[in-house]
């Protein structure tokens, strides 16, 4: 039967998703824990790769048992072999045309950055930083110019596996909530590091360094030399995954803290 | 000279906040930073201390110093020495008729709970957790049982130094705020463990265990013995010191995301 799993993780102490040779994939520890509770060696699929340090507040994965267990073994028992950084949410039983990563129709990250001059200590980690004041009203304007289905090359890592460049982005904004900015973005998909490459161009107009219309420039352009670097990974997470209705699973978690 | 800084910092990979043999306290971090500044041996003194896993918000700490500074180099040269779990946010010079400990008049800290069958992940170790149901209207109706100026002794550790078990709380109030319990305490002064007791007894009547009076019992009977155990660290956080007016100093921290 095939299982889908609803996880929380924390990316610190993570080499992202991904399963590595290593072992320091969360991959590697959900395989793990679900392996001893069902018996044998299990594989898990998840609707999206995070990057090392990244975060979800809503992963979605699944897998494929000849273990019949109680839905709630699959979300207590898998915890109590979990690290402390990771824990599944929720569990259902889905027939075999469901799959974590190729059903789903859109995704959604949310970034959360500290906007003050001295650097984030109680949540290091958790939270992106930026020391000098941002305008979140030109942040907006300048997201305004992604909306819609471009070819994002110019957000694309060298790196990225995707087989194509051309996604539909239906949501970028930017909300501000005293030091802190909220930005969030969904798609139908992401490119390798496309988020935080859009945060570093979004934080470079924010800062007044670039006009909000630069953004459309870069986007013509589709050359990833000329955008900014790759903001850092700290305060990215993974939000909202969506499925076909019939499916029946929720799309983002209720227990977030940033939300 | 005599240098207030107001601090932030992360409870997790520290020993707590007092000076430790093996340096493992935000003290021995914060005092070796500042002495690199100052170039010379500084020792530091904070107005409340905290135990290991605690986090601070806002904790206020003074020193005395001979090297006379630009009141930034306290702030950004020192955080360019501490760790990540620990950042300066703003210097002023005093008199020396200021001392961060007995010159501060009120102290309030807040617990951050998660109430939710699953344990926290993203944020284990900056969060409590308690897994059953909490009716914080109930919590409320036992919380009010405590203000006032009485003898804490039921909810003081063993290890206590303070001189009088008698300590006056001006404020215990539970707020939900979806999963998540807010849970806000200030007083004169708090004794050793004081919150965390107080946070044991709420949550066994938010659960339904015990009837709200049986605070005032537990109160009246000033037994440690027959309150609930001290409730975990991890959720405690040192948020508000108040100084008489003319200081002038910030009692609290506008840039906590758990504010």
């Amino acid at each position: 039967m095939r299982i889908v799993l609803g996880l929380e993780y924390c990316g610190v102490g993570f080499c992202g998703w991904q399963s590595q040779l290593q072992g320091c994939g969360v991959q590697d520890a959900l395989a793990a824990a679900v392996s001893i509770i069902a018996g044998e060696k299990i594989s898990v699929i998840a609707a999206g790769r995070t990057d090392t340090g990244v975060h979800a507040a809503l992963q979605v994965v699944h897998f494929d048992t000849t273990a019949n267990r109680p839905l709630t073994a699959w979300v207590r028992g898998v915890n109590s072999h979990l690290p402390a950084g990771v824990a599944v949410l929720w569990a259902r039983e889905v027939g075999e045309d469901f799959h974590a990563r190729f059903a789903a129709t859109h995704r959604g990250y949310r970034y959360v950055l500290l906007n003050h001059p001295v650097r984030p200590a109680i949540n290091h980690g958790l939270i992106g930083w930026y020391h000098r004041p941002l305008d979140a009203a030109a942040m907006n304007l300048a997201a305004a110019h992604l909306i819609g289905q471009h070819d994002f090359s110019a957000f694309r890592a060298a790196a990225c596996q995707a087989k194509s460049p051309v996604k539909e982005l239906r949501l970028a904004h930017v909300e501000r909530r005293g030091d802190y900015l909220f930005c969030d973005f969904r798609a139908d998909g992401f490119l390798h590091h496309m988020v935080r490459n859009l945060m570093g161009c979004l934080v470079q107009v924010g800062a007044g360094s670039q006009p909000p219309e630069w953004l459309h420039e870069i986007l013509a352009g589709r050359d990833r030399t000329l955008a900014a670097p790759t903001f850092d990974g700290a305060g990215l997470y993974l939000t909202h995954i969506r499925y076909p209705a019939h499916f029946g699973l929720p799309e983002t978690s209720d227990r977030w803290l940033y939300a």
